[in-house]
């Protein structure tokens, strides 16, 4: 029976279904007795929604519950897995099975339209209607807030004990975490209460990224890409001034060559994936994906450095790398594909190569400050965190506000001759064919696509996204206002025109520029749709700027109003774009300043990591020091952290990074921890 | 015993690694009966030369070679597997062991310099030194032509078959393809004569690419990714114009999703690498890598797609699939992984999606004949040939000239509604909500690396690659000529120092200019690698030059000279290489028309095409008919195919397109064939 049918059938009227918010209806079957007859969980909820197996188990009180065979569909709703709906609900099944309900669509507006799809039809309704038919069946309906139940999919075990542990107050912040005058196609939770929730959902329906059915894998849609490429055009013109030439180097790389460094490989080994079949043939030799391009290079490095005029060879590639993490994976931040830059040089002299190190240091933090408006510390990190197989590590380390953690920013490594000796890269001395060879020194370095992650992050909010001008797929919303029933033709058009005009006017001013034309749509339908999008500035234009020669320009930061004259439109819209970068910039910075404390007592220390602030304490440069500050300052005080990953709430303070810029250290300075003189400022937060 | 020492051993003086050719020696155990002392087999090879298995099997007269252990090694040699080499070779080894040595070391001029590597050390010698003592051991030589034995690396048994039929005349044509005044740093065979060895060395030489230990991968190069790169730009500019924006679906995809559309897999299944492990857990479902992207981005299509408003969606990824072809492979024309940019686009009506298919149909006609200076014929693909799946595929094939065969350049898909249905991609009827749904028009085009492949073999030659200006990383070498050891310091001074500020004119007025000052090379020596490759314009400036104030240009295509005054330099130089871009794409069209011959007897098809045309032929446009003209013209008489493919020696003659432009179709003109009427012309070929 065909959806439409069977609704009219419950004499449904289905509504438009422009605006409507997908849903999805699920089938699950429990573990059961071979003997007993199964109880199936429907679920039914938003198509944005994470409906994660262990949570619909846990909300069921069912064991292992896995999608139903077509079969056991067939059985109990008479149509198949791909048809079924709520619509094949009914009466007869109060009792034979239960319905897991997205609390989003339990507490949704009554006059939200959902819309409800099978594989071969569609149909709207409003919420109303939807959530009263389902009480009405008479069968078993469990709400869920998935969103505070994401951790459900993480596989360890210590992800399940902690659900327990902090599931009484999880439940009620998040139910406080709930936005008040929240609409299903706006954010629905709270920045500042239940960050997590509140960043998969600025990330989808800002429509950045999209999950994608490959856990750990997400779809980047033009949204966020359009950064990617501002992001590469910027680096790629810099780069190549200093010499540095773009290639690309196979994806693959044999177990054989994988293995060659062993420090380098132990922090890889367990996250690569393997391809061991093509076809329906398995393969003699596994072949992995690259976790990242050294010991695919370095053998080629060999072949091509023969001489010291061949060197520097300075190579990058932007391409995509895979490390099959298995920690809860975050979009952007921690993802089992993502795209970067791998920079990869060889050089005659440490000199050289470490010169090179803090130029790209210096670019990186570019990115963030320039492009993204995001300010970043930079600084060196230690030898337990810095890249295994390397010498030392550089860093940019940001800082998010509304958790109060650092974050890694993008690293610039200087390897040494480790690599040159383990490849033999290496070149007859200049000095002479008599002197022994000269191994050269290596640098690598790399920036990931979880630089838009750490963007959104620092600075959208519960309208959803803000993106910084300059790197805004669409800087500037032209939209028509004003204009009711009473309102002439003649004005009207002239409205519209004079709207389409100045999209125009704005294009031909290099300012990425689009018009909402759509009529049916209300303007403040409208304002809330592309304040979602995170679009810099909207350009209102209605009966009275049009009388007056003028529009009104709305800035998505701080909502504050411009009133511009038409004649100076390509003057003052790229001035406010301007302004807007370096006050997104500035405010972040001031954040990041302001909970960057310095802290030379133990006591103050977590405290001070507690108030969401990272530390930068002196410290005595000792490995197992670091490992006691990080034991010693783990802490279950932090309401938040059990979205962003399971094993937080038992997470302690990192040591982010020793930075370049360092508090005057008093003569014999204790370290922060122990006995022993400290020999620099170290910086420490919890971290993602 | 390190390699110096045991050189030193032999009392052979080492010489300057400059300039030399890196070689490779590796040791073999043949398949020997468990009772038998092995008789390993060492092989001795340039390193850019491909040694397959079979072909030192063949060789060697052994069975199924495969690399010896480190024991063995051990035993024979008394050193690792990573340090041996020719050196640890003495005359106790003569009767024990067998050398397959390659030819192009047997060949090789007296004072060409060899370097001998290993793990730990390397070393140069003369080729002449190398081979006296190579002889002077007594151990058995058995030389090889591994170029004309790329073959006995295809997998199929067939492939053995055909090298046995075809051995005697390829060895014979093999040898008089050798270039007279071959040196080892250029290019060793002749391009007319034995065309597929000449197009490994190009690409090799010419700094292009790489092979890679993963068969069937290569690594693209700054010569060859800078390509790429103009490409990309070019393209970008005229699909965003066009209203398409890019974005990045991952590189996954579950077995469930790739199987949805049948006739579409079906195509793709036999070729899928598939991920079955990570790190040392197996995966639950094994996840695919995609050969291209349609099943991953319909579900979100479907997904995101809810109203007729939503209507074109167009985006498009610059990515890179992977499909684990076991034919040969060929650099840049069959890879298994390789890079392209995938468009995928929705209409809602079939018009507007036609339409954009012709419209992207022309920009790959753009990037062939305005960039890479290619002409292609456009036009549509037989039923047999279309992408399955699709409604009807549109191409533009290129030729190559120098072995008369047509070459699929790139593709624009209409898919129809075949997708759209099965993935759900539909909207409400916009004409009310009563009326049937409407599922969208779709397209999907690509165009990938291969182009790179197909320019190298239009325009290169026997002194290497030929660029085609627009497309080149480096448009202009500067170099100082006319310095002898008479030159005084004063005019050395003045030449160097002209040709650097000539350098930054030319950067200056946006000329992809280098200058080449190495005084360790002459200028004939410089000429020839520049020549390999394949900068368009050689810039030379000397005593001479220097009192006439101008330089003298040669350009790289057809050696013309050009003089041209210093002060003109910034409007003759661009000028000359607009010039050349010009000519290069008016050649390579003459040679195309006049290899392009109409045929309307059967009698004149096999000999036209053995003549090595394409042919346009009047045909019936019936499926059996295409099959039976491909069989019936397989022929074992093209002398060159074997190298390229090992099915190439009983190819017959395709379907490459049906061209948009028709010569005139006679009333009641016969099918070439068969006794149908023909229906139109279509393009047959011998093909890559």
């Amino acid at each position: 029976m065909a959806l439409e049918q069977s609704l009219a059938a419950l004499s449904l009227a289905t509504v438009a279904a422009e605006s409507a918010t997908a849903t999805k209806t699920l089938v699950f079957k429990p573990k059961t007795a071979k003997t007993a007859t199964p109880i199936p969980i429907l679920v039914f909820a938003l198509h944005s929604t994470q409906t994660p197996a262990p949570a619909i188990a846990k909300a069921a009180g069912v064991k292992e519950p896995r999608l139903a065979t077509d079969e056991l569909v067939q059985q109990f709703f008479s149509t198949s897995a791909k048809e079924v709906s709520i619509a094949s609900l009914n009466k007869s099944l109060a009792g034979k099975i239960k319905i897991v309900i997205d609390e989003l669509i339990v507490n949704a507006k009554d006059e939200e339209v959902l819309e409800l799809s099978t594989e071969s039809s569609k149909a709207a309704l409003p919420a109303k209607t939807i959530n009263e038919f389902l009480i009405s069946t008479g069968i078993e309906l469990i709400p869920v807030d998935f969103s505070s139940q994401q951790l459900a999919s993480a596989p360890t075990k210590d992800a399940k004990d902690v659900k327990k542990d902090t599931k009484k107050d999880t439940k009620s912040s998040k139910n406080d975490a709930k936005l008040e005058d929240a609409k299903l196609i706006g954010i629905t939770v709270d920045k500042a209460k239940d960050f997590s929730s509140w960043y998969s959902q600025v990330v989808v329906k800002g429509e950045m990224l999209d999950y994608y059915d490959v856990s750990g894998c997400y779809i980047l849609r033009p949204n966020s890409y359009a950064v990617w490429e501002e992001i590469q055009d910027w680096f790629n013109a810099r780069i190549k001034k200093m010499g540095v030439q773009n290639s690309y180097f196979p994806m693959f790389v044999s177990a054989r060559v994988l293995e060659k460094e062993k420090d380098h490989i132990e922090g890889f080994a367990p996250e690569v994936a393997w391809v061991t079949r093509a076809g329906s043939s398995e393969l003699d030799e596994h072949i992995a994906i690259r976790p990242t391009s050294e010991t695919v290079m370095y053998p080629y490095y060999s072949k091509w450095i023969r001489s010291h005029r061949d060197l520097p060879l300075k190579l990058n590639q932007w391409n995509s790398v895979v490390r099959w993490e298995f920690k809860h994976p975050q979009p952007f931040l921690r993802t089992r594909e993502f795209l970067w830059q791998e920079g990869h040089t060889a050089h005659l002299t440490k000199q050289e190569a470490a010169t090179e190190v803090d130029q790209i240091l210096e670019l990186y933090a570019g990115v963030y400050e320039e492009l993204l408006a995001v300010p970043v510390v930079k600084g060196r990190k230690t030898e337990n965190e810095k890249f295994a197989g390397g010498d030392y590590t550089t860093t940019v380390e940001g800082f998010i506000g509304a958790t109060g953690r650092g974050i890694q920013g993008a690293t610039s490594h200087h390897l040494g001759q480790n690599f040159s000796k383990m490849f033999n890269i290496s070149v007859e001395n200049p000095e002479g064919a008599d002197k022994p060879r000269v191994f050269a020194y290596q640098n690598s370095w790399g920036l990931s696509t979880r630089v838009i992650g750490v963007m959104v992050m620092t600075h959208s909010d519960n309208k959803g996204l803000v993106l910084p001008p300059r790197v805004a797929q669409t800087q500037a919303v032209v939209i028509p206002v004003g204009l009711t029933s009473k309102t002439t033709d003649e004005v009207r058009k002239a409205i519209n025109e004079g709207a389409e005009s100045i999209e125009k006017r704005l294009k031909d001013a290099d300012v990425r520029a689009i018009g909402d034309y759509r009529d049916i749509y209300t303007p403040g339908w409208k304002f809330a749709e592309w304040e979602l999008k995170g679009v810099p500035l909207r350009i209102e234009f209605g009966p009275k700027d049009l009388t007056s020669e003028q529009v009104t320009v709305v800035r998505r930061d701080n909502s504050a109003k411009y009133t511009v004259k038409l004649a100076e439109l390509e003057k003052r819209i790229p001035e406010i774009l301007v302004q807007m970068q370096k006050e997104l910039l500035e405010n972040a910075r001031k954040d990041f300043d302001e909970h960057r404390v310095i802290v030379d007592e133990w006591k103050d220390f977590v405290p001070a990591l507690n108030a969401k602030n990272v530390i930068l304490s002196p410290w005595c440069g000792v490995a197992e020091c670091e490992d006691d500050i990080k034991d010693s300052s783990a802490t279950k005080d932090d309401g938040e952290e059990e979205e962003v990953d399971e094993k937080a709430p038992s997470m302690g303070a990192k040591s982010l990074c020793i930075p370049n810029e360092q508090p005057p250290l008093k003569a014999d300075q204790k370290c922060v921890r122990c006995d022993r003189k400290a020999i620099t400022y170290c910086m420490f937060g919890r971290s993602y």
